[in-house]
């Protein structure tokens, strides 16, 4: 587990065939860690927000697709597959809207059928090689006649398509973890020594798999020697901040310090943050942001403040298709807001407007982190330069 | 109680002798009303934040005065003099930092002082009159001559006395209901019919004995008959515009939604906002307004978004002496951050930053709205100019 080592504290991990998780909802008052050996039970972790932050989410379907592999018990490939397709619909369920999930858990069911076709490919060759080899076994050939004609696989597939998808889901893992760090690596370099970073929201292990977007890079700049001070904000309603970044920093021995969403601009005017770091839900090929709610304002007071503004979010986050006009902010549930930590703290009746996100423009950002390198304004040139150098 | 009717919502007023307050630490849930006939009560409701809000303490603490007055028993006006004077410590005591509930306090022990000083001069003249009058009682004046040598004043004089301190009181109550309708008045011009106002924590009728400063100035624009709707900042941490703003603009049946500190930069590029008002806990003569925490960021958001932003005080709260380098910003406890609705909600060891307050610059601030009238930039010059004419 050098991986899991290096990258601190990991949100999700696959260990002896079966899932690992930091219990969420327990921060930051307790650091549980569960096990699951059923991918009924990852689902229900993943709509209770055991786990949640869209890596680690779509890297937690696709190690419930691992379990259910395991679990199918199915005499044949075809079987096997379409567990995997039952237990593909009960997880994207979860939570309908999420893409990183519903991507994760297609990816491992085509890895699966991948995997189901090879086998059957290589068993007819078998099958071809068998003839061609013994040639007068070829009309009492019942087991590879059979099989093929119900079936799509034997026993033997069965195992071999298990293995692939437990092995697609650690990479898809692995990747996560790999891709962080470089933006970790690349971020860092912009980070100066006794430089205190602002970040918002949870951009960090617990969002991951481990190791961080935003959180990445703080961590790469302190693994890299440099002292490093945090100014997490509590990030109403939900206060990711607060329960989860404070927590992860703590955790590390990052010099962490909280403040309410309201002292944002305080903080800036006193001259206490040189550099603000956040994460991204989405990001437009015109470096329009999409994060959070309160990243817009956190922004404008950087750019105020002269205090640089920076994004950092792997390359699957960015959207070269949309413009501003497309994107549907979600609006969550009034409770959110008019109850904090389980009491009414507002009167009945009284209107809400929770938006989960918001949109920085290009023109207050310094610089998008990738795994692939920093990009700067103007957006819409170096953004396209990034994925043709890349692809 | 014309007043507290047409002012609506009545935080604190003085009735059949007794002091009747608004529980707010009952709010949003429940409005209980509570009934003091002792100053100790009334000094524990202050201490407890029943009563909360610098006017508002303030009045409450001269009320407190009254009841002492009232329950004293004194046979003198010396000894009555002596238990206002125990009252006074026992009443500041309980917020000993809020210059308001000094400053009431202190009033009323003024108002008795000179009473009694009144009182005895005329006490004085009357006994100098009796001696001119029948010219041979001198000698044998018992009833003047022990009471001017050992106390200064009679049971007449305690009565006097105490009906001063009284109607000092209740005059305090209604000169803070008569400014704040004033002020409502000069800024409901500003207001233009279906407007929606965005206003932060609570400069309302429960900071004030009714009617409110920021809210007086909704409240106005109502009474003349503009249709408003308010957008309230929840106002983490201690969350005034969840558990008071909203609450006392329902009861208003005025049309209140609440939004996270978070969603402010969302609801000004929505364009969901056309105002900004809000109040001041000190406004210096240069215009630099001294507000609750995460004013500052609502006006940088304003000013980009070009959304009119507005200050609601009484002159009272003007400071005419300090420079913006002469005014501490009180901090306060790590616990409103890091519990939350009586739930911890961050990590124990994490730091804090909770400044209560912080410091608007006059060049984003539209207007200040005064009982005399609204100044404008420079403020250097206007606000020079609205004291010289009203002085």
């Amino acid at each position: 587990m050098t991986d899991s080592q290096s990258a601190g504290l990991r949100t999700v991990e696959w260990r002896d065939n079966k899932v690992m998780m930091i219990d969420q909802t327990r921060l930051p008052n307790e650091l549980i860690f569960v096990e699951y050996d059923d991918f009924n039970q990852v689902a229900h972790a993943i709509k209770t927000l055991v786990v949640r932050g869209a890596p680690a989410i779509g890297v937690s379907g696709a190690f419930g697709m691992a379990l259910a592999a395991l679990q199918s018990g199915a005499p044949t490939v075809s079987e096997l597959l379409g567990d995997l397709e039952r237990a593909e619909k009960v997880l994207v369920a979860t939570r309908p809207t999420a893409i990183n999930l519903r991507w994760g858990v297609a990816r491992i069911l085509e890895v699966a059928r991948a995997a189901a076709a090879d086998y059957v490919q290589d068993d007819a060759a078998a099958s071809a090689d068998d003839n061609t080899d013994t040639g007068t076994d070829a009309g009492t050939g019942t087991d590879t006649g059979t099989d093929t004609g119900t079936d799509t696989g034997t026993d033997a597939g069965v195992g071999r398509v298990t293995r692939a998808v437990i092995e697609a889901a650690r990479q898809m893992a692995a990747e996560d973890v790999r891709v962080n760090m470089e933006m970790g690596r690349n971020g860092s370099t912009l980070v100066s020594d006794d430089c205190t970073i602002m970040t918002h929201c949870n951009a960090g292990a617990l969002a991951t798999v481990a190791y961080g977007t935003a959180l990445g890079v703080i961590r790469a700049a302190r693994d890299a020697g440099k002292n490093i001070k945090v100014i997490a904000t509590e990030t109403r309603p939900v206060q990711q901040g607060s329960r989860l970044t404070a927590f992860e920093l703590q955790y590390d021995g990052i010099d962490v310090s909280l403040v309410p969403d309201t002292a944002v601009g305080y903080s800036m005017s006193g001259g206490l943050v040189d550099m603000v770091v956040v994460g991204a839900d989405r990001i437009l090929r015109t470096g329009h942001v999409y994060n959070k709610i309160g990243t817009y304002q956190v922004a404008v007071m950087a750019a105020r403040h002269n205090v640089p503004f920076y994004v950092a979010a792997p390359l699957s986050t960015f959207d070269m298709e949309s413009n501003p006009s497309d994107v549907t902010i979600e609006h969550r549930g009034a409770g959110e807001v008019l109850v904090t930590g389980g009491r009414r703290t507002a009167p009945e009746g009284v209107g809400v407007i929770n938006p989960a996100f918001d949109m920085t423009p290009p023109d207050l950002i310094t610089g998008i982190i990738t795994e692939w390198g920093i990009v700067e304004p103007p957006y819409g040139e170096s953004i396209k330069k990034l994925f043709a150098a890349n692809n």
